[in-house]
């Protein structure tokens, strides 16, 4: 048998559990038990020792067999069913119920789940960024905008600006939890007219079938008017939520893969761990660029259940059925596999602080310039004059460096150098002095998403303990 | 000059004067003057004859002048500033700010705007779905699965249910409306370290003059810890939020295509309007395939803001920039042609009811074998014997009135007289009879799902009149 | 274990064979002793009895302790590396290789078997469009537009046009096999310097080395300068060939959907299968439902294969495995999938006559409006005058009939009264007459398609016989 | 009127002389004229003063009397028959032709006419590769995979990388170009019905006729039977197509950005140019990062196009109108745009090689792992075993250089003190001294893909001369 490769090779067993053939059949039979159970309270004629047989039967679950069934049937549900009622030896499970009576409610039970799983582990990273929001929340760093050196920052604040993007996700998936309505018990084309029949029209116990069926299920809301199917475009909103989750760990994952390009700190490597089969001494980002990977893989699934929205006909059909069957388990597994491997390298990560304090060391002229020039225009220059002469003097100070006619930076001394410049040497010297630990409003902000994150974890108290399995 | 085909053809003047360049840069003249006029009140030195002069030049707009500054620069900011400092004689805009702090609010500005305004359309489409639910809800209509006769459901639940599939989204973008996180002045890397340096390390000034600057856009959100932008992610939940509106009326938008080949109903055809240029008689749904156009070219910026998102290195840069000034105003011009043809649609549109009863009386055997089933039950064969039994004339009288053999659906009297089956001819009879206005909960759903989009309609009292200007 | 969905559900053994897990670990092993026995023809040290303990060892694969290892080495191919080394005894496998001379010629491998295995399917699939554009070549049949009834085509042609779809993109798919070029063994970024270090720079020797290789692949055409991994925009390239080839039988689908709405033709109904677990009476178009959906699912592998092209950091990493992992088995099973249904359709595939010719029959002096315009105007009336005279009087007998005001089609009585038309009802009568049996150049196409389709047939003996396996 | 963003910001003037409302009418109105001198020719009753009238009248352009017309007819083509033949005083024009004769037709002109100007491009471009290939043929530079320092290669070599993939994408585009089909006069829905009546059957007109409408075109190929409109497929190959162009230039662009945060080059800084508004010394990637932009732009317009593809219902309708009037001239503005970009940075980048020199003096050692490993298997050691002792100390020494606990790199002398490794210190000098100039086949790759570009600038002359004009 092939194996689904997201699943097998870095999905968690409990992502894996909720998705697998087995637990699936078994979701369907408890919901056949729970609507007939449901049924006889509500008056229908279903003897006791049915439900009690199906009860018995409900764990025997052979899917070859079911495989066998719907080979002839051409029709999965149809499949089950018999399976299940040649088990049981009776013919009470589906009544007034339709194929997506059931399916829709185990599939949309399943991903709520998935959702609640999901959440979790976001919201543990959300706990490893607080981490190191906190402990990097003073130590200076030097930003980058489109890769070049740009002002200081803190190395606590980058981690939160990341923090801050999967904070956003956050809320938004809760959003969903909380208000995910499920289709229920509609019938074939969601007027309900087939469980209004069993009870002779009366439509209280339509309703309070309905009902009973959420209750079942663990989720509160509903939708009013579906057809046979719900809406597809809550897939799309459901994998769009879980894609948003994934933007705040992958713009840090591509971040790290530069960082550790310029040995600014690197996702770890753990003993034993081979770099590359051919060059020994490699130390590579491979579970970032996974990570990254991942990302990729759920926008595919995204599109896939883009397509789906807005393609309704009619009441429905099941042009969905095989893209759900591939793209809902999917963007979990890839997921899960994502938050699994973020967490892993939150846990492994090298922060090498010498190579930092280098660079910063380095450029450090050119970190301060925006400082240098509101000093300037402060000191009497219009603004746009002393940008013209610091770029002037910057562009040609990092010429020279590169081109290795001059080794140290010496844009100050030019700067001062130039009568258009209102500032003297001591001064711009005093400016870079000062500037080493200026960062402005950076260690606020890395605090202030540190404690926004707190109530999250207390919502989500596994979250705070949960450690990823060994990844691959 | 080459126009924007989707603002030229399709989108509302409302929608363009968001994104036109005039608009643009008024917008931003007037958060520079803002934010210089929330400087001045915090303590910093700047005349208010500048402020004046500024105030003055601010709607002298001059495109073509700024276009040919940019040339020189390649720096499309800086043109900008440098125009509007040589307009007002002083250079005093722009202080402690980046670029980013300026372009960021605007456009973030421009997309909450357009956010409201594809909001109040949606909801005049709501609008639009209630009254067809409301007008047909008793309506009996034989519902398709599978583009084939299924049961009966009744033409207002029809419409209520592509209207509910709008209202789950209309719901999610009044959230993301509601918690819209602007960036705000945060400076070149997000540390506010310029503003800080401006206010001399003053920190409560500079987070009052951001304060000040959220006042001024009328947005009360903002983000805590930011790069040189706000995290892509957000455009891309906003595109996706968008995208969910267009399900509702493209699901609706292709059944009406159906329905219209089968001449049931008809998007309606207005005086002078052509169908085809070669063959006269036709009345083509070309409102409704075009509708689904817009929602294929949604999905198609959806592809380019996901690709955004998490592709962030370090503090950000602008390889997101071409692509946010095509998506951006795409998604909000194509949303809103999207639905100036939906409303255009919902007010031509006919139904055509003697071809729905004509319809409903040849299927009306086929519309009730659920029910034939569920009364055989109850007469004591088993469930998946009477599925099997009724399936097996269904399909032969299927086939031979396709074949011509017969005219008359005669699958009652078949049924009839297969002894399997425990009911007689006067039986069935009687259940075709009362079958042919029994809908379940259609109605009740209909009527549910109108009321449901009355607070909308109160919430946006401009949607209940909105009339689409006139369509191509 | 999770299956794989789209490979257990879906895909032909022999597209399975060609993915799963013991097979790809078989062609690397294979690839190992093939790249020995060369380095030993070549020169190098290698004992005959290290090649004959490698060759024995191969067959034993034991996928599990591959797996344990991996989770020690956190290294795929190092994994792989060491078991077979255990096996054999020896190390002396993967001599100057590093990882991705191994994984990239085997994945090309099974790209290039896969391509193939889907062009001889879609060359079966071509012969069914050819066999029904024949059958069907002089058959009336009411064309639609904008599914509106338009002019009389033929059934025959309907076909065609949908194969000459797939056949532009089977000419597209020969032009990719015929030229896919393999990346080969170039060392660990492209140079070739370990198989050079080896051959102590003997560059004959190292190319002599790659095309051993290619040999043993069976591939011709190799990449001249690539970095550690081939360039991502061939797998790209691959997939949306694949889509391509996707799109006829997809268009056909979609429109036989149609079709069964209208009893026109149906995708056949298996003894014994289920049309719903609800409603006996449903026979729906369930295969080409699920053919639609797995073009969707491909174009949303396209997405990912897209998003790795122009994402080479440097010389290469492998962000893009565990979404080549992902997409490239899944796009290969779907397409598998899709024409495993398309051809199951073709041989099931019902087409009622009698539907067909009453539609044409009640639709006949619509379908003629172009021919009676254009014989209007050879008698002198303007074409715009008399296309607006036609579209006036089609457009009220439409309204008429759908209104049930009258139930015969009296278009031509209307226009033989209009003294601004230049026909009188005979004349009127004569075009409906000869109308009936014209189809301009339909046939001639149709037939010309079939004919351009046998050099596929010829070229693919065993597409002419091939035989879908059961589906699901 | 708000600009097409693309085409006014980034696009050349030759393409968008292409694609500008009054470059599509022409278009047309030769199409009309060559079509009614043709049936002219072929024996239809059109008098010599109406073609004449006509060709007087096609330059007279005003695009908003036809868009007037539009408001009424709710019809494009009708609108632009209209004003025509007011404009002509004859209504002579569209004889026999339905509005997708018209349309189809010039769109696909409007593609051809793109795709080869693309190519042009694209070949310029090749050349920019190309020189670079040469120049730094034999330059030492220090690869990288994961982002980390590999082992040596040639710049040249990295540029020939990057072409390589452009180089394939060119290959797949000429056969595009070179195997075009266009649709042709085929009528309403395909069967040339009306042709053929405008000559009373006479097959042989017909088949001229849109030979000599080909003729007009100077495409050469032409579909067979295809419905109102050419698949759709078409317009998905043409834009993965155009997208597999972009793959190269954008993998090069992304590099770039990469190796600018190591100073080790740059995209140029024209004079006057400013790179941030705030922090003077910016000298940013902009035009790589927005190059990387147009890749997701046209990614997200292929979106659009694949969507478009495998949805033709019958025989065709319009939904496809909307989508194509955007995606079809946005992909071609994209690609102009990228190129443009592209063929002005590679005028403008700067080669740092004093800080190349650097990087690879600092890792020499790591570079030449592999070689070091490879000469201690020759000398006795397991492939493995060596692998895992240089893996230990060169991991060690990284840590140590990282901590700042060493300055040197010293993993020689490491090795050559650890007992189990059978090379001593002067034995690794050696590899180290020799491995400074080792390329492997790094120059002769890159001399290779110089030669292979050669046929291109041949066959496209115009390409070798080509520059940019200057961008933004």
């Amino acid at each position: 048998m092939i194996a689904d490769v997201l699943a097998e090779r870095y999905a968690s067993s409990q992502m894996k559990d909720i998705w697998s053939a087995e637990g699936k059949i078994l979701l369907e039979r408890e919901l056949w038990i729970a609507v007939m159970k449901a049924q006889k309270e509500l008056g229908l004629d279903i003897p006791q020792e049915a439900i009690d047989s199906y009860e018995r039967a409900k764990s025997n679950i052979n899917v070859a067999s079911i495989n066998a069934r719907e080979k002839i049937t051409r029709h999965d549900v149809k499949a089950r069913i018999e399976e299940f009622c040649d088990l049981a030896g009776f013919e009470h499970i589906h009544k007034g119920m339709t194929s997506r009576d059931l399916t829709e409610c185990v599939e949309q039970l399943q991903v709520y789940k998935s959702l609640k799983l999901a959440q979790m582990k976001a919201v543990a990273s959300l706990g490893a960024f607080k981490a190191y929001a906190e402990k990097y929340a003073e130590y200076p760093y030097a930003a980058r905008t489109h890769n070049v050196i740009a002002q200081l920052t803190t190395l606590g604040k980058r981690f939160a600006m990341f923090g801050e993007d999967l904070l956003r996700a956050v809320c938004g998936l809760q959003q969903l939890i909380d208000t995910y309505p499920v289709r229920g018990l509609k019938g074939a084309i969601g007027t309900q007219l087939d469980q209004l029949t069993l009870f002779n029209g009366d439509k209280k116990k339509a309703l309070k079938l309905n009902e009973l069926v959420l209750e079942h299920l663990g989720i509160s809301n509903s939708f009013g008017a579906t057809g046979q199917v719900y809406p597809r475009s809550l897939d799309f909103e459901t994998v769009a939520a879980v894609y948003q989750l994934a933007s705040g760990p992958s713009s840090f994952a591509k971040t790290l893969r530069i960082m550790a390009g310029h040995e600014l700190a690197g996702e770890g490597f753990a003993k034993g761990q081979t770099g590359s089969s051919a060059m020994p001494h490699k130390m590579n980002s491979r579970s970032c660029e996974r990570l990254n990977g991942f990302q990729v893989i759920i926008r595919g699934f995204m599109e896939m259940a883009a397509s789906l929205a807005g393609d309704q006909w009619n009441e429905g059909d099941v042009s969905c059925s095989v893209v759900r069957r591939v793209m809902l388990p999917g963007t979990f597994f890839a997921i899960d596999g994502l938050f699994e491997t973020f967490l892993t390298i939150s846990r492994q990560m090298e922060i090498n602080e010498a190579v930092i304090d280098a660079e910063k060391e380095k450029y450090m002229p050119f970190l301060l310039t925006t400082t240098v020039m509101m000093q300037a225009v402060k000191n009497g220059i219009g603004r746009e004059d002393a940008h013209e002469v610091i770029k002037e003097h910057a562009v040609a100070t990092l010429r020279d460096l590169r081109a290795g006619k001059i080794v140290k930076n010496d844009l100050l001394e030019r700067l001062a150098n130039d009568s258009r410049m209102p500032l003297d040497l001591p001064a711009l010297q005093n400016i870079l002095e000062k500037g080493k630990s200026e960062t402005g409003m950076a260690k606020a902000q890395a605090l202030d998403f540190a404690k926004r994150v707190e109530c999250w974890l207390k919502k989500y108290p596994e979250a705070e303990s949960y450690a990823p399995a060994p990844i691959l």
